[in-house]
């Protein structure tokens, strides 16, 4: 049996039975976008080794677990997050596949070497910094929302040294910072191959950006069909059900 | 009465009312990509000044007369095709409003100044240069298709040069050129701000790329909801219609 502390609770990892996962509305609770990266990413199935950056609770690796039986790597820089996400390994009995790291992603390419991933994923911070006084005044909430720990292009940096030359980087953000992205993929050699517009609804703008680029890639971009969250009605659409829970 | 050459004949502009066009498929005829950008472009209605580079048969002006007042100056390198232009516009009586010039875009800052214009529209050739023996035998429909005389990089270039500080670009492409096309923007100082991706029908890749940037804008993108041109049976869609018939 797993600790929980504080807030927490167990619950089910959606469209995966079986898969249970730690989280806590205080600390961390996993997004819609982290199940959009995790379906969205390509992985490696048989061999090869993933690295997920900014990983939380690790829910990234717990999704990947179910696509490919290669080994995963979680860094996370929170403590209390990185404890979280290693007692969802023991509670999925996953130990033997998945591993966590607590640190700076800064510091990841001299501590694991460069050029040693098949696939880095990374669901990082979305806004830039704020004002001290305008931040989330929980700090666990602001250091997984805000760039203070890591820049952008930190981020992207950090995947880029870590991943191979032909292996892949995905990520998930904000559509407005769509062209900061793909200038700095390309400024690190990371060349986008995949992106997929997620929209809240027909007739809205789109409010997620999916990304998968190919280090020292050439160019030839694909842009997949757009997915829709919701339907007319505000209710989950069908095929983000689908996404959601299988069914 | 305007005089028609070789194979051209006079076709209706589609959604426009009493609006005619020449052309001929020998030489040039407008595409749907034509129609796309002159409907997703921002333009001055009042006041500024309109330029369409990679005119053609001056489609794109023509369309933007019906949706602003200013002027407009479509620039082409073809004799042939500008000599279209120039009856397209007695063909509308539109002499007030339409100018064309005969010349290679990458001469226009010199011609025209820099910064003149509030918007510059392009639909430009889309596929580089390929051997000769490759190429379209016929010259004309080679010209408007492949990078011959002009790059993409002249393309963006140009379209910086010639739009004032705070104006607007607006372009047609294919999505797999996105990523060259952004990163050519941004180093000409044309921050991008609108996109809208082209589907053929749902499901699928999108097909064309539509992008407007403001020249030394904030960076701060939108992506807009996708379109599609056919529905499932593989007829135009009924979004699709509207655009192009207006019904």
């Amino acid at each position: 049996m797993v600790t929980l502390k504080g807030d927490e609770r167990i619950d089910f990892l959606l469209a995966e039975e079986n898969m249970r996962i730690i989280q806590s509305k205080e600390v961390f609770a996993f997004s819609i976008d982290a199940v959009l990266l995790a379906r969205f990413t390509s992985v490696p199935i048989t061999r090869g080794k993933i690295l997920d950056l900014c990983t939380g609770n690790g829910v990234i690796p717990l999704f990947l677990s179910r696509r490919s039986q290669v080994k995963i790597t979680g860094v996370e820089i929170q403590e209390r997050l990185y404890d979280m996400a290693v007692r969802n390994i023991e509670l999925n009995q996953l130990e033997n596949q998945l591993e966590m790291i607590h640190g700076d992603l800064k510091d990841m390419p001299q501590e694991l070497g460069n050029g040693r991933y098949d696939q880095v994923t990374c669901n990082p911070p979305y806004f830039p910094t704020p004002k001290t006084d305008k931040r989330n005044v929980n700090e666990h909430l602001a250091i997984a929302r805000h760039e203070i720990h890591c820049s952008l292009e930190d981020v992207v940096k950090t995947c880029s040294r870590l991943c191979k030359s032909g292996g892949k980087v995905s990520m998930v953000h904000r559509p407005g910072r769509m062209i900061d992205i793909i200038s700095l993929f390309r400024k690190y050699r990371l060349e986008p191959k995949r992106i997929q517009l997620v929209y809240p609804k027909e007739g809205k703008e789109a409010n997620v950006l999916l990304i998968e680029a190919a280090r020292d890639g050439k160019p030839d971009l694909k842009v997949l069909p757009p997915l829709y969250t919701h339907n007319e009605n505000g209710d989950y659409s069908q095929e983000f059900r689908e996404i959601l829970y299988g069914n």
